[in-house]
């Protein structure tokens, strides 16, 4: 598929490469691409410099949010969930109609101090502010409840656990869910459409407390039935 | 354990009898114990009248909600979440303080309709309520995640996935650790204090719409790491 990954943070330099790893055209989406190419300090997470990063990702390509989303089939939201819409603002409604959005961002608020709280809950979710946003695009949240290393290698523990799809379009869901196959992901759960997204946006306040009691982000959701 | 269920619908129903049949002492805790045994009609959810059920029930007391709590090494919290505030004020902290409160219980709000929302959430939650007005009582969180059934019989599926402890005060959790132990629970995380409570709370959100999706309760969430 032709991809475009929003976003040069950690989830989307895990993403990309292994979209790239699997046949698929990655385009990855920034703000502005010389700006980011430029730097040559490593960002606020201890991340390298992109233009650095990019050079050892082959098959990786950056343009702006529009020239990225141009064409895409699937655009996969691996923003900072409080910036999202503004990004996809940003790529254009012309540019986004008819594709897919896996929507893999939480819309997490750090202003208050840590642990974040939720920007949105119970009562909405960032995957349907993007849907009601660009109604002709597809939103399928999922991806949002794991680590970005066990979103693109789930091998890395012996039971990857469980998966969810929101959303509103059998269709869409049917190709998020063979391209988290692809990844590696074997039990993938469609739980309804876009408003369970608040279901799954919900469990980020549990998942970051077991990161604390575990010492360790390599754990995911499965469940037993 | 000398142990208090408040509350007599499904989920006190289900703990209580499991108490027993552990061999500890258990008195269920109501509003009105005469007008909760003259009952003749199910309730409406469906159960039997309580009389009818406790006759089957061998070693369940009913009592008023203060004299449950009096003298109980661990209360239990089986009461509609929206309601358990005002349970304990009638229990009365002279008959709380020193005990073990094993909170179980969510604060779902059904006003709005289907499905519940929560009362409070990601900056409170019912157990940190429940502690800060019984500071002498010292409060655990837990089972509010799972089924009222998996509850108390986790061996109604193959692996019984996880549990988590949230709470003060390291003994009385161990205590309730034990005790989901012996009800046959193997996985149980300490995820730290009371405020860690928001976090299994707002799992229901996601559990509901799992409920949906797989048609079933009977099922489980499970730490794989």
């Amino acid at each position: 598929m032709k991809t475009a990954v929003l976003g040069t943070g950690t989830v989307g330099r895990t993403i990309a490469p292994r979209l790239a790893e699997l046949g698929h055209i990655v385009t990855v989406g920034t703000r502005d691409p010389e700006a980011t190419l430029a730097r040559t300090e490593p960002d606020a997470m201890g991340n390298a410099p992109f233009g650095a990063w990019a050079a050892e990702s082959p098959g990786i390509t950056l343009a702006g949010f529009a020239d990225a989303a141009a064409g895409a089939d699937l655009i996969v939201n691996a923003t900072n969930g409080g910036a999202s819409l503004d990004v996809l603002a940003q790529a254009g409604a012309e540019n986004l109609d008819g594709t897919i959005i896996l929507d893999i961002a939480n819309p997490l608020d750090f202003s208050k101090g840590m642990p974040p709280t939720l920007l949105v809950k119970d009562t909405d979710s960032l995957g349907e502010q993007i849907q009601r946003s660009y109604p002709q695009t597809r939103v399928v949240k999922s991806l949002n409840t794991l680590n970005a290393d066990l979103m693109a290698h789930p091998d890395r523990i012996s039971d990857p656990g469980t998966l969810f799809v929101s959303g509103n379009d059998t269709d869409a869901k049917d190709t998020v869910t063979a391209l988290l196959k692809e990844f590696g992901h074997r039990d993938v759960i469609d739980l309804g459409d876009i408003t369970t997204a608040r279901g799954t946006e919900m469990l980020l306040p549990v998942w970051l407390r077991l990161w604390g009691a575990l010492g360790t982000p390599d754990f995911n959701f499965k469940i037993v039935r």
